[in-house]
């Protein structure tokens, strides 16, 4: 069985550009990038010592590996159109959380999930990232772990399943919790306070993790069922009515946790 | 007018406890440590080189710092029964972030509130750790900066009011937060999932925030606004009615701020 050594990578965003750098960093090459933007497919392709295109049979037929790095509405189209391109032995996985590895329209389909939140401007390292690996076939499933452990110590098989369940679990963590950021600084702006003085704490709320689950490290009035200081801030949102839902919901929430 | 060198702490909660070596750390002499239950007092004084008591009558009355870090309720009655103890000149502060300053029954009164997460099992930096500092006094507010400024490097004044507006936002920060990962934690582990998986991709949600405001660095199906993945989540939460109707109204929130 190959093993996979030439990639074509399909889309240009956020996970295109940082898998697509870390994959040429191990010595992999990148035979071609694809985007609807042939600009964008440039300026990645670039980065990769690669070529740039925005016409699908324009791609490279003979890559081991073909990861559609595109948006999640956009996977079923895009694999249909590479299928009158590509051989149908050709290997193609997507890297999202939440699509099912089925909507692919080739046999030797799988996914390449990095459970991690990408900006173009921030540089990641890929060996902290979690990697959800699946395919159908056993073989290629095995050459994906082998690629996924060249540049990330955490590398798993993830069925479609349990990949839906933990990009809910993803999007409370991670959007939601932003979110939760979000609402702060508008509470700080409104009062003319610099959000930054809240950053040490969101940092040790985080890194509280390490020492137990957050269950344990709740701390706040509502897990004290502080009802002064609860009732207190529900004032002081009194006009901004749907924080205040936010306030209440979440506070009973917590709450209800702990009975 | 004296410098501070002599400080009493009233309370051996996580507070009391953090914020008492980190004084001594620096020099400051311990008079004492109270605490209603003895043999927490004996505990936190030992550390600190000090003494112990659980009698109000017994603290020393010659400190040039009285510290009530207890309980937001029981700020106001302790006060008052150390004004029975205390010559009326004495200085005492709370650590509180929602409290007011004029609950402490004395007149050289104020606050000394480090907004930082505080649990007994973690250490913490002090350097990091921001200080809200408060006093009607101006003289009692210099000293009492001055001291912050001995091991933190983020001090300032901050008034009642706005330290209001602060601990609110911490709220959502820090403790919504918390409960958000909580849930996350939940969503895997009915499904035997290992909530661990998660912690890079939230330690990274943490960290984005130096590289821009939590509005901008939003990412996930509610800023999308992809309805698809968003029914999909909804229907994977019909079993816990109340973490779907979180999950609603925080992803209407999310549209809502990009509108």
């Amino acid at each position: 069985m190959r093993s996979i050594k030439h990639i074509s990578i399909i889309g240009a965003g956020n996970v295109a550009t940082h898998l697509g750098l870390a994959l040429r960093s191990k010595g992999l090459n990148i035979d071609g990038v694809y985007s609807r933007k042939l600009r964008r497919a440039k300026i990645l392709a670039k980065q990769l010592k690669s070529t740039a295109t925005n016409k699908l049979k324009e791609i490279n037929t003979s890559s081991h590996l073909y990861i559609l790095a595109v948006s999640d509405d956009a996977i079923a189209t895009v694999s249909k159109k590479m299928s009158k391109v590509l051989p149908s032995s050709a290997w193609v996985v997507h890297t999202s959380g939440s699509v099912s590895s089925s909507s692919i329209n080739f046999d030797n389909r799988g996914v390449f999930y990095p459970l991690q939140s990408f900006s173009i401007e921030r540089a990641i390292d890929f060996k902290e990232v979690p990697f959800c690996i699946f395919s159908e076939s056993e073989s290629m499933q095995k050459k994906l772990l082998a690629l996924a452990r060249k540049f990330s110590k955490s590398v798993q098989v993830v069925n479609d399943n349990e990949r839906a369940v933990l990009h809910l679990a993803a999007v409370f963590s991670s959007n939601f919790s932003n979110h939760m950021y979000h609402i702060a600084n508008q509470i700080c702006t409104e009062s003319n306070i610099d959000f930054d003085i809240l950053k040490p704490l969101i940092q040790e709320t985080a890194n509280k993790l390490n020492s137990g689950s957050p269950h344990k490290m709740q701390t706040g009035p509502a897990r004290r069922d502080d009802i002064v200081t609860l009732q207190k801030h529900i004032k002081q949102l009194s006009k901004q009515p749907k924080h205040k839902a936010i306030y209440k919901l979440i506070s009973e929430s917590i709450k209800n946790s702990y009975q």
